[in-house]
């Protein structure tokens, strides 16, 4: 998507019960408020009676100023005519971003270095890892490195330590092949979404080790889907997968060399339309608005 | 891209020069008029002072009858206004399509059966071949197929015979892989889009014999392109490509093989596209709005 | 694969404990048999003591009337040194295949039509179909349609008359899109494989309705898989996969449509190399040989 | 390819006239020299006349110090016998690479990543830049970065100098977006190939600023090609392609960042099928052995 990303874009993202008059209701509240439409994109569940769902972009020039009072004026005219749920953002305020990491590199590598080129609009403000192996990759960019040892055994004291750090000062929260349960009770209490990326083809190959399963089955192509986690292990809703193409003569260390590709620009798809609040979930699923 | 197709189904494409308000005045028009938006798609091609270019589908109960009034008074508002250049189709009138061929059949069968299968929204009036060969595997389908002789010496006989089945009769030519040159006088007289299947991913390739080309050059990817017919050959704004991996190991007819699923695809999905009014022509591009 | 496919063309495949020596023994026997050797392939399951898998192309003028004779004097000597077990075929002789289908026609007529071109190698001697639905779109391609009502009901005496058509007629049975469970005793009786095309990315979405699963799961792509029948459903060894893009705008009648694409592609490709003589089965995996 | 890479792996590469019995001498020799056949792939460039070409892959206990007497045999007995030109190589000896790079940084980073993690079977000697830009992200990789300015009114004085650090001391040079015309002189002198990464489908979009080519003629598919580096500008043999969809709403900078992730992957999979001894040159094309 080729947006303009600065000071005074907007980005409005709702959800109601389905009805006629919405886009209109909505598109003529933006032009009265002085802001005009860059995109709009919307989804209906169902073809009758079910739930819609709209994403806009607004070019309004004094946004930062004016978002405070149109978002008043939205909630108590539009918004609570149509029963809309709703939420307001400045496409000139990046996520904050809080990457986890174990031993392997390549995803939180791309991660890095994406938004170091400015394809990312996120800022990240830490990265987290339960070993020390990645200390040194990260240092040139600048991101401080927490080390949080964690393994099964003292999960509640790493999660303890982790929710310190994140609990308030992140809107998003990257597993990049961050190799430990997270516990429901992290969920609960960090405050954000965490997205995930799965070495496999959800829901082909749920659990450890997805490519020795992969290998064992003999499948022609192996994959990988970023998720946003849930308490259900690799159940959440899928954000994007991919696949390459593989036969006999790889070996499982084959699949993991050409999976990581595979993973690093499924996760990093789905972080960049996370950051832009492309992504709408309903239900289990996830709406992505907008093309690629 | 789930649309539901009945009766009272419209579609609105319109384009214009950009600026605020298109949106808004849009929808609103819709929604007085007694049409609930079921979705919207717009583009811009610059970020300020281009053209602005939008595809509305929206569910107006008794369409078929109001829809001349609602054309009329759009035109004297709305369009008026902002000085829009706008097209109302029902979604429940297929267009009328005449098929061309010559001697290979895979694009033809291909959308032959896809539209035995009711995936294509559109009627096949006839099928017009410049050999026979054909004529034994159009015939199942029911629609009339018309042998009419064509090489170069013969090209004008030829296309006034064709324009006399043609002109009026038709919405959309499409020429499934029909192996002869279109001259810019049948262009200028047929009075409707041509859509062209060419075999290698343009502008790669250009004119005869690209499987041989693309053997010689060593690619290792062989295309094809479905494009707009323009005066200048394999030049039209481009609607679909695809592409196929290909290595040493091929020979030209094995390259001729492959190519042919992709051709017979790429030509389909720019069909249906089409039937669709889901293409905008801007200059010599196309806008494609929609998710396939 | 561009091989030549003419009379002198012979195809050897073989599969022995791995170890020296092997591919040297085999080509130095076929050099002396008077053949040249056009492609030759392999595979080794482990780095050391795994199996060994090889097929080989070869030219032999005169093939036909000499075959009998090598595979005899193969069996005595190169064979019975290196404990081979192995299998000569002829590529003129094209495998005789019945097609097995249902209602949909999609890789029925996939399959017929390519092979009219001269695609697939092979001879469908028949096609049996549960339903009568097929039966005129059948007929243009002049083979024979044998109607056999099969429900769950009455699946044994419905496999009694599909076994007396098959049984030492065909060297292929290929399910296309046949909606009926095989039973492990027809799998017993029928004396040749049998290829089924699931409209999933196996081992996703296992048994019925596997479109109706990735909606509801909300999968990004989704896929089909041709594989070899065994008693376990949907457990066969896998032969060729394929995926398509889809999104949240799909509504199941969609992606059974785009799916469709991919079956059929899927089907084709796992039918053309098993009637190269290009697969080979170990444990429950494919190894297959040459490039697509 | 899953190859074992010890010390004990060779690799044999030959081209000759085809003829029958190359493949059994070429076996025969390497069993009776104590070499255990790995893998062996081969192919003819016609049915009959044309050229023959093969790699193979072997297990030779002691392959260092027995080496040069094999190579001695093999060019006094069955080469001289079948006039072939051929060449061994030891797994365990990475080609010595050089690496040439500019101002943007995914093709280097994703070499000197991917060789960090093993993938690439290469030794980084040097990256020579005609900017400073990337040093500072050279440096942790441990790899020399050496700055020599060039423009193109400062070539020749620029190529003398990356000739001084590069002949003699490198297998290969790889160009990593190189944004400088080499001169035919530095070519037939540096005396190693060159591989160069165009950001474009050749032979589409041909020369400067493909990106902006491709976006003028509205492709609907933007892609990158690895090459062999000739005298004429973008002509030599293609080792390897890709592409990635784009659309409407892409700017000429998304498909320069879309792009981008294109040209990395194929510039990585030149440089390692090169590092393989995988690739033949045969006219102007290339022969690549294995499967990736």
């Amino acid at each position: 998507m080729s947006e303009v990303s600065d000071a005074d874009i907007g980005r409005l993202l709702l959800r109601c019960p389905d009805g006629p008059g919405i886009v209109a209701a909505v598109s003529t509240f933006l032009t009265r408020a002085g802001a005009n439409i860059v995109s709009l994109d919307q989804h209906s569940t169902e073809a009758e009676g079910g739930t819609f769902l709209q994403r806009t972009i607004f070019h309004r020039p004094g946004l930062s100023a004016a978002l405070e009072e149109m978002d008043r004026e939205f909630g108590a005219t539009v918004a609570a005519e149509f029963d809309i749920d709703y939420r307001f953002a400045e496409a000139a305020k990046p996520k904050r971003v809080a990457i986890m990491a174990s031993k392997t590199d390549h995803c939180l590598l791309d991660l890095l270095w994406r938004n170091r080129r400015g394809e990312l609009d996120m800022s990240v403000v830490m990265v987290i890892g339960n070993h020390a192996e990645l200390a040194e990759q990260v240092r040139p960019f600048g991101v401080p490195f927490v080390h949080i040892p964690a393994t099964r055994d003292i999960r509640a004291q790493a999660e303890q330590r982790q929710l310190e750090l994140l609990k308030g000062n992140v809107d998003l929260v990257v597993l990049a092949r961050y190799m430990q349960i997270i516990s429901p009770e992290f969920l609960a209490e960090v405050g954000c979404p965490l997205i995930n990326i799965h070495h496999s083809f959800l829901p082909a190959f749920i659990g450890a080790a997805p490519y020795h399963q992969a290998k064992e089955r003999g499948v022609k192509l192996v994959g990988a889907t970023a998720h946003y986690v849930t308490e259900v292990l690799d159940d959440g809703p899928i954000i994007e997968q991919d696949v390459v193409r593989v036969n006999h003569t790889h070996s499982i260390a084959d699949l993991v060399r050409l999976g990581a590709d595979v993973e690093r620009a499924v996760l990093s798809r789905a972080v960049l339309w996370h950051c832009q609040d492309r992504i709408v979930r309903h239900e289990n699923q996830t709406i992505v608005f907008g093309r690629s």
